[in-house]
């Protein structure tokens, strides 16, 4: 395999990844607006979006096995090669919480909405934020726009305990709403875990950009030089 | 790098995911003992064992990709290289669902126990007994073991289901228990998220043995061959 060969390989790899992403943000803009306007149709739109993700997550591994397989890469390739195989697994699962909160959408077809408000819209606005800002940082490796992901992450986990505390208080006062309860602090919980994805994604990019390894604290600590 | 140094480091880097799994599927036991038995000493420990897989998931991508990048692997070693990479990941998050169980347990350490029982233990059980299989049949290159724990995960999933019905209805009966209620089905939520991770080491070892992608129902249709 020749270099150019190679490197239009790569080019692929981003280019797939990107696609990838693009439709597991907009699986979880749909879930939720499938949840808050009690829409069937956006809900399957997000059962249909998972079976594309699905198909792009096999090639996309498969693509970067081969580069791995046909040349010895160097060793900013190998990174970004890991990196992108790294973050192919994260956004699948982005689209599989995408789908749990479809699945809680269409469990409440017919229920009526609760009237006591929570911050789910801003909460589904500020996760696909990260998760497009986590890939935007990783095609322009712009490690300080992954840094803002890891910021973010804690807006989103302060919404989810809001909604937690104000659901389970609901619950108390009127034990029938159960239902609805739930349904709100399951979803607002999927798109928690989807930000936690947004982050792994920023983290293996500050990861692949520095060649420094941040998860865990680990730059208050140890910080190692990669490769 | 001589053949044998390579054949070493490949060596140590399935003993140090050995490891790393036993400490996850321990965490997990010890967080359902914890909830179960309200034990803080137990889900301290918990905590610590997660200090402890974050180390363990740093060494071994390090070595993961120290291990790429020093000689062109061969397929079968690529496929064995990518797939640690992966089930590290995985492992890592199954010591995070063991985190947040644990804080499920802290959250309850004054709370009376509910009396209704609810299938907890036999749910814990199961699920570390998921994790141990995958990593046995990653050990033995065994994707016949493997297949078993792709059956497991809907015991699992069944037992999930069992808990929330049940909780949700005890809510609707007495709303008073509505902490503990909720704290059952986030608990169960965290086992299932590990069976989930356990389905995915699965299937990476079915992938790894075979050279074939089983995932999303794919062999169901167009199986391909890898590398």
């Amino acid at each position: 395999m020749t270099r150019s060969k190679f490197q239009s390989g790569l080019d692929e790899l981003k280019e797939q990844l990107t696609e990838m992403s693009i439709a597991a943000e907009r699986s979880i803009e749909l879930a939720v607006e499938a949840y808050l306007s009690r829409d069937q149709r956006l809900a399957e739109e997000v059962f249909r979006l998972e079976r594309q993700t699905n198909s792009f997550q096999r090639e996309i591994d498969q693509l970067g096995i081969d580069l791995l397989a046909m040349q010895q890469p160097m060793a900013v390739d190998l990174r970004f090669i890991t990196a992108c195989l790294k973050i192919n697994a994260d956004l699948e699962r982005v689209s599989d919480q995408a789908v749990n909160a479809a699945q809680c959408a269409m469990a409440e077809l017919n229920l009526p909405k609760l009237e006591r408000s929570v911050d789910m819209a801003r909460m589904a606005t500020t996760t696909a934020g990260m998760v497009r800002r986590a890939l935007d940082s990783f095609i322009n490796a712009d490690a300080q726009l992954a840094n803002a992901v890891l910021i973010m992450d804690d807006v989103v986990d302060r919404i989810n305990r809001e909604i937690f505390i104000s659901m389970t208080s609901l619950i108390r006062s009127n034990s029938q709403l159960v239902d609805q309860a739930l349904g709100a602090i399951l979803v607002a919980r999927n798109l928690e875990r989807v930000a936690d994805h947004a982050t792994n994604i920023a983290e293996d990019v500050i990861f692949w950009v520095n060649g420094k390894d941040v998860r865990h604290g680990a730059t208050q600590g140890a910080i190692r030089d990669v490769v």
